[in-house]
């Protein structure tokens, strides 16, 4: 039998406490925490929505409201506790004020504003700080966000859904079902968990999507149309409330730089053909999400993407989404040999 | 709970000694006996492979080796005895001699030469029979043979390596090894479970293949080579031994008519493009085998089929082999909507 070491399995545990803000939390990242003192779970707690308390604070409110004292405890917080005034005060004020003697931290954050200033000011207040433990899955958890400050723009998820012949439609410009209800709830999942979705004008005069989510309990991302000469007209569902941007043409670098300007972190896009192309020649595209339906359109179908060349999905994962298939990976274009 | 009476816990247990004989049997069915007396197994065999003894003999031997006595005992077997003589003597005759007092059969056998008679046989000697317990799934373990009793032709698997765009070379005639080491050894054992493996001629003067089963212990299947108008130099490596058979060009209907004559139950078509059209237009594919390379090769490559209009993969069910992908379903060809 493997043995975990406490300290991981209460890390764990704040992991799968931060999960719970999944696409609720943003541009905020998900956090979570637990307060430990003499090995009993004293208080926990995770950043539930922005605008709400952080998951430090959340904690330490938990081990009060129970009757408890959090002096001497240790604190397991999955992000370095921020000391910069935001929607809420800085935690690091209240993590020392709660005299906790130990924190052990998953990963630093890597937001400038913060970036080992919340460590080192937990430091000079006498706590005793370790960092690193379990970093690597509390990195993954906020990968938008860590990719967002490392690169300076939003993670960049393709979505779309595929016939095994790699077609999109069963004609340009004809709205074709190819997915079931299953793979139709996950991609309302996905839109919840992602900042922004972006789709061409031609999408949005074909099929006038309402680009929402609706299937699962979750919020609306921001609607990005790239638009093109035609006009969009007032009644398309896209205009029903103010959550759209309508960018006029510009490069995909551009595109880029304009959420980033707006603190979009994330950003799923779903179509079609052109801006599909777009986003893969420039090379921009982080993560695919391919969901495979179980038909051959024909030669008369659209295709997925005019490229020239091809190219590999790295890492690939497999998941049944009722009838149809889900492939995740991220695209190679460099050549390489077959296995 | 599930209460699973004690007659299926036996015949699956049968069914799975049947299993045992995947591949080495043909054109013999699988089969598996098991004797039980006081609820007991005094007794089990199976049909190891062509020539050998069948598995009621085999179950019945095994009693006697141990020294029991199988008067009175029931024989579970999965598919009905045979009363005719083939390459051993027919089973009926055994299994009266033997004593049994009851014997409980899964399936019926489709060859007309047994058909009924086995069961009325031992009926006949006092025997009492029943028949149909795991009916389905002794059939479905039989699928070959069933469907060639049925429909007078071979049961054809298409098997087809993808990429995700529905390709299946980088360019015509140019051999492409798409999928990786854990799906190659997945296609050895299919063609050690079919009696016959049929490619075009172009294949084989492309790749000059191999078409025999190394990567898993097997038998060599029938290669079939669809013969064009160029001509097949004896060094190619599918002359090495006399187990082809080279058919000059026919349609599909005569193809699987003369199979059908040679004895032969399931062919494994393996392509090229021009054969997997061929056998998909005539409707003549009884399943598909896919292998999904996680890789687009792109526009200039060659497509796995040229067909005017799709179709839909019926009954798809994935199993992830390495670094691949396989579905398996039946092609469906009639206009329906999706979900």
């Amino acid at each position: 039998m493997i043995k975990i070491p406490p300290d991981a399995w209460t890390m764990n545990r704040a992991l799968r406490l931060a999960e719970k803000g999944r696409g609720w939390t943003e541009p905020n990242p998900m956090v979570g925490a637990v307060l430990m003192k003499d090995g009993e779970r004293i208080g926990e707690g995770y950043h539930s929505r922005y605008g709400a308390a952080h998951a430090e604070v959340e904690a330490l409110k938990a081990c009060e409201a129970a009757g408890l004292d959090a002096r001497g405890a240790t604190l397991f917080v999955t992000l370095e506790p921020c000391c910069h005034e935001g929607k809420t005060p800085p935690c690091v004020e209240a993590v020392i004020a709660s005299g906790v003697s130990r924190v052990v931290i998953a990963a630093e954050d890597p937001n400038p504003k913060v970036a080992g200033k919340g460590i080192a000011a937990l430091r000079a207040a006498g706590i005793e700080v370790s960092v690193g433990l379990l970093a690597e899955a509390a990195k993954e958890l906020n990968r938008f966000f860590y990719h967002f400050f490392e690169t300076g723009r939003p993670w960049v998820t393709l979505k779309a859904a595929l016939s095994l012949d790699g077609k999109i439609a069963e004609a340009p410009g004809k709205e074709t079902a190819l997915t079931g209800k299953v793979a139709q709830r996950y991609v309302h999942g996905l839109r919840h968990e992602h900042q922004a979705i972006l789709v061409g004008a031609g999408t949005v005069l074909a099929d006038d999507p309402h680009l929402g989510v609706r299937e699962v309990e979750g919020r609306d991302p921001l609607r990005v149309i790239l638009k093109g000469k035609k006009a969009l007209p007032k009644k398309l569902q896209i205009f029903r409330d103010k959550n759209v941007l309508i960018l006029e043409e510009m490069k995909v670098e551009e595109v880029l730089a304009k959420l980033a300007e707006l603190d979009v972190h994330s950003v799923l896009v779903e179509g079609g053909q052109a801006v599909f192309t777009a986003f893969l020649k420039a090379g921009l595209v982080d993560e695919m999400q391919l969901l495979l339906a179980p038909r051959f359109l024909g030669p008369k179908a659209l295709d997925f993407v005019e490229l020239d060349s091809g190219f590999s999905l790295e890492g690939m994962h497999t998941k049944v989404l009722g009838k149809d298939l889900l492939l995740t990976g991220r695209p190679h274009f460099e050549k390489r040999e077959c296995a």
